[in-house]
């Protein structure tokens, strides 16, 4: 349902129109954002998914009508941008700061790659080729500078990954190398009218005044940081400016160390995901709290009422923590992929699909709601090849060893070291902790199971293999031949602290249950949410519920809540004589909010 | 010496200059903002109270050369705005919304009353009488119309007490009932080019989008609720809009209800102050929580950190109760003066007055400060005035009872009943709640003691005179020579609570003692204030220090922090293996507050 509504967005928007004018080689009618092409690209990529996992004529055929028209209006020897081929073919590559030329190409890239893996047709990946030779042709050349935004440093190791073109991978080390080096993006700033009149604050989501551009710093001087731009990644200390560039950059370093094994960008990354993941990230995997230039902030500022946490930064954080699961099978990043995946980003779509979060609070008076466009429109088609993609993030195999990394039912056939193995996976998750693992293989195959962060109590009965297990994984070696492995995460509801120096949660525990973040509304509560303290003891009763919000299990806590009696006519009272009721405090998945009566809504409950 | 540095600020800001070339005739040259003739008023009334409390020779003569200053500036029949004169001479009277010319007019008006019951002196009363008969003439005459500021109100009311000209009263009451039922401010919204081009958010502080303008509604209509105008008084429900607006309107209203005993306008009166004070006022007695129309929005909205709580709307606040308490005797309303005396106005001015808040937080995290002046300058001066005439404010004489209604070191001569009086009053507090009163009459004269609502204790002990007591007085009868009254008011630390209703407050106490509101800040204590809970049985000990903030009383509360144990590269934990410890928080009044290091500084405590 998603890519067939998002693909009548692109029609709507004018987004496939405006690759129709360039094509016919007219001048001026451009509609929308000036890198409207990438939301095509995206799109492109998720039907590419949908593909590849199950044909359908009529999906092809219209990726193919859209990908005709993508090719027809690419140019001779490999520019694509319909803005500046419509508006101002004088005018390209002179903004690199905001103008997303190679944003736009590392799409296109992404959808090349994911199409030929789909259908082994090269008809986009020979767009996306030229486009990159071109690029390869004019930058270290003609041009020495970086994207303000980023996001063709990981399209290039994926087309080097596909292709086998070298120069792909050092074009891409190339980008990320030069940021921080470079002074293109400062010079930019300084020469307005070289850049095409358009100026940083021009039609970007940075204030005019007052500081919001962390590009630049109290007194008005270039310093990068909201590009990432700052010093080079290897210097990075921490995560700095728009998130969703952090971590699509991170992402596409995390990319060049899998494959040239620097250990210094190696040690960065890692010191980068400690930044984020131990003071720069909200419990529900959301990063990026500050709306004015859409990403971080200062280490433990994590504001709940005015969250930024944009949903396309979480799926940032998923492509980031995936590269880095596969480089190192380390179980922390899968457990951030789930947490993220079911909290962070969950929340940002809607539960039929069709309405999207750009911000996502953990706090809300009632007044937050999903949209189904939005003028920039990044994330729904990144939610949608987020989605169309998810298989992708279930199984590794890596050492010889077939790792399930997620827990979603799905059957998987592959080879590992020349044997053949079928594992189908059926699961409760995430309401209850059960699952079924069926095996076959031709030979003996190791298998791991990763045991995620929140189980604290595992049980594991096989009826084949050795179990080894360690705190991340229970390893099962053997030769199946349809055994089945029955596993049991223990996820009863627990509650959570934020570190001491969070001011937003002080005295404040969120909860959660299994894999998911909960909250509470207003809709499924008598008293304003705000009044509502849980004991720290409380009892929390579970009932799975399939009627409501398409089926969740709800949480019941003992909780307090101030005594209205006495209050009649008083707005301040001594404390000694005011008094406290029992009640119960009634939640909800964090990903289901705001589908039902709108209302206050928190994810942190105060404590008593 | 606010006085004198005011004067200083006076002839720096260019406030004289405009009067010297409106005098001279002179053609533009208009410096600061179109209201600025104000201050100057401002300054006179001040300086008049300064003059009547003890002449003082270099004060009067700079007092009348800016008496002269402004007479001279003057224009035949009356009209006086030196904005008007110099920049737009031509569009007198046509936007009344948001050019004050009847806002300065009334500063006019009550510095000159000030100035001849200061000095008997008719110098400025003749500019005033003259100014009050050309807006005579006009109003409701060639205009039908009420200013967007109220100020004119009470100051005419005011003028008729000091002259005894009845007009002046009807005119007061021509604007009350005018205003919500006048068409001119809306046709003046939909008419800017008729009102000399300039718009409603030209210059005021009100943003250009977002409905920040309670002017217009939601859609965009005209309302009028920013400047009252919403509905007639009589008919307001609550309090709303600009704050400083709505008060000194507020006490206009009272004025006029005092002289005419219109039941309905008190009835009025009496609404609006329970809704401002059940629903609206912050612990401090400070009011209106928002900075983009610096006012009122809803009930129960106290919002902490970015709380506006402008200083002019605590004096106007104050002005108001104090015109209620002549009214009915109430003792609430003396009460509520104290309160936000040493609280909401006090913490306006810093130690030495020389910087200013505009506006009063209760919560900072040590970026907000106090400045010298603004560019919008209505604090200072409006502080002058204040401190220049409290001692309006410690005695009342009402129906032959000679009335102490605030506890100020001070000695008052007056006559009761034609009984010549003399009493000296010295006490410690906010300190300790000694009170010590020596009366001195011709005759038997009954005395009253207000109790302050924050007394737990009362004891008394009289050398002369019968005790009668109720919960808000207690009143002496007696004939006295010399005799002594010793009060002892308990002020032990107390914990208050806020209405279950109010969201900033919740899980939280704000600490009192006797009349002062205290705070916790950072340069006190080793934690981050937000890090501080305070048991609800904590033991509160008190010290004095004289070298501490000119001499204060600091507590020191039994209070928990959590352990920093265990925290170590976590952002979160579960509940069960987090720790609390055991720790004191310092607290120093409220009002001394940002006078040391910058840092984090909280009224509200959370508490376990």
């Amino acid at each position: 349902m998603t890519i067939e509504y998002q693909y009548e967005q692109l029609e709507e928007s004018g987004t496939l129109e405006n690759f129709r004018r360039a094509r016919d080689g007219k001048d001026g009618g451009f509609q929308g954002m000036w890198f409207q092409d990438s939301d095509a690209y995206k799109w492109l990529e998720a039907a590419s998914y949908e593909l590849a996992k199950a044909d359908d004529t009529n999906l092809r055929e219209r990726v193919d009508e859209v990908i005709d028209l993508v090719a027809a209006a690419q140019e001779d020897p490999g520019y694509l941008n319909t803005y500046f081929q419509l508006v101002e073919p004088e005018m390209k590559w002179t903004n690199l700061n905001i103008m997303h030329e190679l944003y736009c190409g590392g799409h296109l890239i992404e959808a090349a790659v994911a199409h030929y893996e789909a259908t082994s047709e090269e008809s986009l990946l020979d767009v996306a080729v030229d486009f990159a030779d071109h690029v390869d042709d004019i930058f270290g050349d003609q041009i020495d500078g970086v994207p303000g935004h980023e996001e063709i440093e990981l399209a290039l190791v994926r087309l080097y990954r596909t292709t086998g073109e070298k120069r792909y991978l050092d074009l891409a080390q190339y980008f990320v190398d030069l940021r921080g080096h470079d002074d293109r993006l400062k010079w930019e700033l300084e020469h307005p009218s070289e850049i095409g009149g358009r100026s940083w604050n021009d039609g970007a989501l940075i204030p005019a005044e007052g500081g919001g551009s962390p590009l630049l710093d109290e007194d008005g001087e270039y310093v990068g940081t909201y590009a990432q731009a700052h010093t080079s990644a290897r210097e990075q200390e921490k995560v700095e400016g728009h998130s969703v560039r952090a971590v699509y950059l991170f992402a596409g370093v995390t990319d060049l160390v899998a494959e040239t094994g620097d250990e210094e960008l190696f040690d960065a990354v890692e010191r980068l995901w400690e930044n984020m993941t131990t003071k720069r990230m909200y419990v529900t995997g959301g990063i990026g709290p500050e709306r004015e230039h859409e990403g971080f902030t200062e280490d433990y500022d994590l504001r709940n009422e005015d969250a930024y946490a944009e949903t396309c930064a979480a799926i940032g954080s998923i492509f980031w923590n995936q590269r880095l699961l596969e480089l190192t099978s380390e179980a922390k990043y899968a457990d951030l992929i789930e947490r993220t995946m079911y909290n962070g980003f969950l929340a940002g779509i809607s539960l039929d699909g069709t309405r999207f979060f750009y911000e996502n609070p953990l706090e809300s008076s009632g007044d937050h709601h999903r949209k189904g466009w939005f003028t920039c429109a990044c994330c729904p088609p990144n939610a949608a090849r987020m989605f169309a993609s998810l298989g992708q993030y279930i199984y590794s195999n890596i050492d010889g060893v077939l790792t399930v990394n997620q827990y979603v039912g799905s059957t998987v056939t592959t080879t590992v070291d020349g044997t053949d193995v079928e594992l189908t996976q059926s699961n409760s998750l995430p309401w209850s902790g059960e699952v079924t693992l069926t095996v076959d293989t031709d030979g003996p195959v190791p298998i791991r199971l990763r045991i995620p962060e929140w189980a604290a109590d595992v049980s594991i009965s096989v009826d084949g293999g050795n179990v080894n297990q360690n705190d991340d994984y229970v390893e099962l070696d053997g030769e199946w031949s349809g055994e089945t492995i029955d596993v049991h995460f223990n996820q009863d509801a627990e509650l959570v602290r934020a570190h001491p120096e969070v001011k937003s949660d002080a005295g404040r525990v969120a909860v959660k249950r299994g894999p998911l973040v909960y909250c509470a509304e207003a809709v499924d509560n008598d008293r304003p949410i705000h009044q509502y303290a849980l004991s720290s003891e409380a009892a929390i009763d579970e009932e799975h519920r399939d009627e409501l919000l398409d089926g969740v299990t709800v949480l019941q806590a003992d909780a307090e809540v101030p005594s209205l009696d006495g209050w009649d006519g008083s707005l301040y009272r001594p404390d000694e004589e005011t008094d406290i009721e029992s009640i119960q405090l009634s939640m909800v998945p964090y990903y289901a909010w705001d589908s039902r009566e709108p209302g206050e809504m928190q994810v942190w409950i105060r404590v008593t």
